[in-house]
């Protein structure tokens, strides 16, 4: 399936409408594979304890499934996520931004699924794993 | 099953424990039947369009959830969540605070299991539901 | 919101449209608060060491949320389970029937979602808990 | 990590431990990748409509993934599945064998987690993803 927006055009829009969020991710690939995102992590994504924090990795993955299907469908606002399962399996370490590999399942006519893993960089083993679902605008 | 943190022991816990976090949250209310917990909703909660976010969302379930257990076996700091599934039903509404209704429905040796309600405040229909797992340190 | 089908009319359906495993199943209950449906546990559905297997307790799970949906909506055939997020807390007891209680928590448009516990006969602790959601075809 | 449990030793453990199952399953293979597995579909894994079965879904999903945490640790009876988070896709086509591709992302001390991808035999796209969670006994 063909793409409909390639990393730069994802990154303009990530910084276009998401404003107050965009200066945390960086988009490192989009492709037919999926959607590489990097969690810039900083000192306010950690919780005591100095690991990234569920809701940092929550986001992580939410953000890199959404721009994974806008890939496929263009810049469309519409698209809200209706289920996400996240399974949390070692503690991201701290000092190391996080990747998340997202790939399309998929995209029906008002639903996609996908899944994303979540390393800490430069680790092999996955610190998180999630299954999303998005509701989507029906398209013409 | 006693309580052994009441609604003050847990605010107090909160305020000394996640001091980043801690002004997001006010603990309503912690008994035999849960933990009620409210999201201040503010500025930064908030996603292009007026929502409370997605991540602001999770966080508050996985938070009082959090306190759920805490209320049980005491301020044990190493409880850790290991897996979230959370279905997104409705826009909370711009300008209301969330309310948070947890509720556990197991404890046992190494696994805590139980679910969350979020409503938008003065707002019949559920905006959220999660169902959490976490790790506990076993007991003596 | 008003019920369509009742408990009796429920039990038709199941028993026309759901001939081979409508023996499984008896509906107790279905009231604005959800519908309330019986596992007649048998032979075949324990497993190795005399508990309800899994795939029977996400199978009552499963047609409990449908009856729920069905008990607003009509006998609509084209209902379909888009994703169930389960957690087994405790071993079913042989020799029990299995009580689900199944609400819904949202009928939109095109998807509902509803949560389910599930009791061994007799006891008080859920024995596990499951969200749901359908995909449900536009009403006129 | 080492395979303690080869696709010959998984299939005599399910014939021999899993008798009244058994027979809907064959394992396809075993290795570091994980373990293929598949449902012999006949008519009584079939529902209304001709298509395989949610439940029918969720126990492959389910063996595919108790065996791929024994090929690991060997036959361990006490391992429990505790979570399931599965979503549901295409309709699998009737006639075709389902086949399961499970992966174990995280073998812990008491937890094991993992996901399955399920395919109809010789289609590219998958009718179903599930994460699964298992409590496993702890190792000398």
């Amino acid at each position: 399936m063909a793409l409909l927006m390639d990393r730069a055009a994802l990154a303009a829009f990530l910084a276009s409408d998401f404003g107050q969020v965009a200066a945390d991710f960086a988009v490192e690939r989009a492709d037919e594979a999926g959607v590489a995102l990097r969690l810039l992590a900083t000192e306010r994504h950690l919780r005591p304890g100095g690991t990234v924090s569920g809701p940092s990795l929550f986001a992580l993955a939410d953000v890199a499934m959404y721009l994974a299907i806008l890939s496929r469908i263009g810049p469309v606002a519409l698209a809200v996520t209706t289920n996400c399962s996240i399974d949390f399996m070692r503690k991201p370490e701290a000092g190391r931004d996080v990747l998340a590999e997202a790939r399309l399942l998929k995209l029906g006519r008002t639903l996609a699924v996908g899944d994303v893993l979540l390393f800490s960089e430069g680790k092999p083993d996955p610190v998180a794993r999630a299954g999303l679902t998005y509701s989507i605008p029906p398209r013409g």
